[in-house]
């Protein structure tokens, strides 16, 4: 069976499709690391995905251990790996996919006139034998093979019923028609499945798929249109990232489908309540920041301001809700949390925000929470989950910031004396730099030599006030190219600087160390 | 004449009613100040919007000024004033848009069952009576009225309808069945605007006009659905900024119906040349970061970074893009700037960020541009901008920064040693606090008591790496409670919160000598 979860008989099943970890992951600037992209898959899997597109294993040998290791660690979901019409770019992609429980190939070619003719430089009949070579060749590695008409929307009627029935007899389960450039319109895509499950012969042994991208800012309803028009698989991503203007997003497609239920009769496998934590995940791990008035999962999403509002929610919330915050996980009611706050509200408080802690994750991050409630008046979500998201991130530190002083202002150079516990030996470091920042960095530099580069620097006041905690995010280019992010949050902003350069830089060298090049920490000592 | 920039005889063409400034800015989190809506009403205006929705008159004094000072300078565009049904709401919404060249009131109230029964408390036959007497008692005041059926996608049809008909004959020259909720699908949108335009006997007397938000994630193709059932005037905002999930965004639909003239075959006024500043400005006005893969406007909107995309891109750009950046005032050339560049260069890159400078505002931009790149590697676009914003912003300081000095680190408590110019004198402070943030406001307040309360502080890195400037905003809310933002740029993170809480502190002052309570600055003097 090519999609175990769809049974044929569930004609309104539709299957989700989730491309975060490649059409996402492939956006300028969203690149995510190893471990990251393994957390990713298995909240994915959690939450009901169906298919999860892994990566593009041709593309990077980091793809391909990516898509391998998460394949291998998948339980419910299909696991797919994409690759273009080549032969070693198909059989890469069945190397990475074949330890799934349930392995499919995601095999593409462009089919419309522009693309053929400049960037294939191919006559229509070549790639015609493309797509029968590229498909046959898929299912001969694995049962469950999807094909794609790259830029379907904008490729010729006849020539593209010529290689979806192609495709079909080849054998591909999955006929996926994109439109690669969001440049569809709903009315448009709906007609183009019509058409295609209308002339082609053999298009009920396929499942058909939408893929849109949102140049226009219609992705969403061009996803619906197509699933009106037959198609029974969506392919869209967490916080709808994704090349240029992003993808159909996830949680708008399947909050849609269940809000309007009556017009859009159909049926997910997501555990909508999960979607809200989806969001937070995948923007901490691209650190994309999702915007306030984004639909489902933005921080403006369920609130309300205005007074006619206000007044009208206060009376029924049917007046300008239409779906409960709760469905997406989204906690309603806003407990206050601060230096009152007893171990069992602290606790009822993280299960509330999605974090299920054991009990020595959850007295540690009880101790932290109560410092930080002695020096900040309000604690916000957001501080308790910047607490949380440290805790789990900096578990094995061999690195740690000890002590920090920093000198900064409009007389340069700002300068740092920084301590650091290095594999329980502590160090100490004066350095200066451009900007207190840089002083910073040039002092862990000093303490522990490494040639990784630093790839992104982000501060973010995760709360309002002066006395709001400091969200930091470092990432770093290591030797050999791999990408980590390293984020802490602080009250001091330079502290959370120094921590989250650490815990990259942790991150890094913990990374070698599963790799077998072997932990290359040199501490050398100094003092300030 | 109702709507000047209009002809009955141009059947395409599409009215852009904007509302960024009343249901953008009464988002949680959203609101500007005063001169922060001049700015983007003058911007909206000279962008080509044919309507500009400036407030809400009642809601509060500050509303009710805006809209009236908006009003009076506006040139091109109809000025508008929201308002409810009652009576002091419409004369305070008549009073603020009166010295509009082209004034119009815009009066709703709810017509479907759950908003009559639960907010208004009333019967079908007292509403449509109240939609009577407040659009006749608009028309008293101004030419140009609208009426609002709010949640007009939850009415029952025959009741619409017969609230559409009575507000006509009222005299409401334009009516707008907006999806309050954000619940509609396109082909109901669509057919709702057939429906009454087909039912209703003097439809023809009116302008219909659309309304969405993004609840579903469908706001921007049920606008368009809206138009092709009738409907001539289009109701959005900058960056798709309001309530909840926000409204359809104004950059898309302008950018949907130029891309797809062939299927939406309408016509806009709107220089679309401008959207790219047009999202900058209202994102700084409100503080409200626009996500990087936003249609349109988003930095990922026309960045290409997979290799399958660079290589189509390299060979035709027809490949991977839909429209041309250059087409809504994004550059496409990476002019790399540095130390090297002259001022020719410098003013040619300012030119293409779209700033227009006089001579010596270029001049004094070029001498803070050399010094910056003396201390930077790289100058992003992004850099110059923060440095050109900035120099508009600081024009009139009574207050500058002299000189900073920051302890911050690990062993609180932080402190700074801080000076300033006031009003040509020099003053020195030392406090402490709880980080440098903290620690350097409370310098500012020991030298400049004030009863200012900080609502805001954000830091964002305005470009990659160590070496980038810090972009740090602060808002202030004044005794009265007027808000003001302030924004200042720097390597150094704390010079920028300085700045840019001096910042805010000079605008709130200078805003006291225009309402002519008098500047209240206290110099104290004070050593370190």
């Amino acid at each position: 069976m090519s999609s175990p979860n769809f049974s044929s008989s569930d004609k309104n099943r539709v299957l989700i499709f989730d491309t975060t970890l490649r059409d996402g992951e492939q956006c300028p600037g969203a690149t995510m690391t190893f471990e990251e992209k393994l957390e990713v898959a298995d909240f994915l899997d959690e939450m009901g995905v169906d298919i999860i597109e892994a990566g593009f294993p041709i593309a990077s040998d980091g793809d391909f251990e990516a898509v391998t290791a998460i394949a291998k660690r998948i339980k419910n979901a299909t696991v797919c790996g994409l690759s273009r019409a080549g032969a070693k770019d198909i059989d890469r992609a069945g190397e990475a996919v074949k330890h799934a429980k349930r392995p499919r190939i995601h095999t593409f070619i462009s089919t419309s006139p522009v693309h053929m003719k400049y960037k294939l430089q191919k006559e229509p009949d070549a790639v015609l034998q493309m797509v029968i070579d590229q498909v046959t060749r898929a299912r001969n590695l694995v049962a469950d093979v999807e094909w794609s008409a790259e830029d379907a929307t904008r490729t010729d009627h006849d020539f593209l019923c010529r290689t979806v029935e192609a495709a079909i007899k080849a054998g591909a389960t999955t006929i996926n028609l994109p439109d690669t450039v969001g440049y569809s319109t709903p009315d448009e895509y709906r007609a183009m499945f019509e058409m295609v499950r209308n002339r082609v012969p053999n298009a009920d042994k396929a499942i058909f798929s939408v893929h849109c991208h949102n140049d226009l800012g219609m992705a969403v309803a061009n996803t619906i249109a197509g699933l009106m028009g037959g198609a029974r698989q969506i392919e869209c991503t967490i916080n709808g990232i994704g090349e240029r203007a992003g993808n159909a997003a996830l949680e708008e497609i399947v909050m849609a489908i269940k809000t309007r239920n009556d017009v859009f009769p159909f049926e997910t496998g997501i555990e909508t309540t999960m979607l809200n934590r989806a969001s937070k995940l995948v923007s901490a791990a691209t650190s994309f920041p999702v915007q306030y008035n984004k639909a489902i999962v933005g921080r403006n999403a369920f609130a309300h301001e205005s007074g006619i509002h206000q007044d009208g929610m206060l009376k029924n919330n049917q007046t300008y809700e239409i779906m409960l915050p709760e469905s997406v996980g989204v906690s309603k009611t806003s407990l206050v949390m601060g230096k009152h706050s007893g171990r069992n509200a602290f606790k009822d408080k993280l299960k509330g925000l999605g974090y299920d802690l054991g009990e020595n994750q959850l007295e540690d991050a009880f101790v932290r929470f109560k410092a930080l409630a002695d020096r900040k008046k309000h604690i916000y979500d957001e501080d308790i989950e910047a607490l949380v998201d440290e805790n789990i991130a900096t578990r094995e530190d061999r690195v740690k910031v000890l002590n920090l002083l920093v000198v900064a202002g409009t007389n340069g150079p700002q300068s740092a004396v920084l301590t650091l516990d290095i594999d329980g030996q502590h160090h100490t470091r004066q350095s200066t730099g451009n900007g207190p920042v840089d002083a910073t960095f040039n002092a862990i530099q000093a303490m522990i030599p490494h040639a990784a580069k630093l790839e992104l620097y982000q501060v973010h006041a995760v709360t309002e006030g002066t006395d709001a905690q400091a969200e930091v995010s470092v990432r770093l280019a290591g030797e050999d190219g791999r990408l980590v992010t390293g984020r802490a949050a602080d009250p001091d902003t330079m502290v959370a600087s120094a921590k989250a350069y650490i815990v990259a830089l942790n991150k890094l060298t913990a990374h070698r160390g599963v790799t077998g090049e072997g932990a290359r920490l040199h501490a050398h000592h100094g003092a300030a």
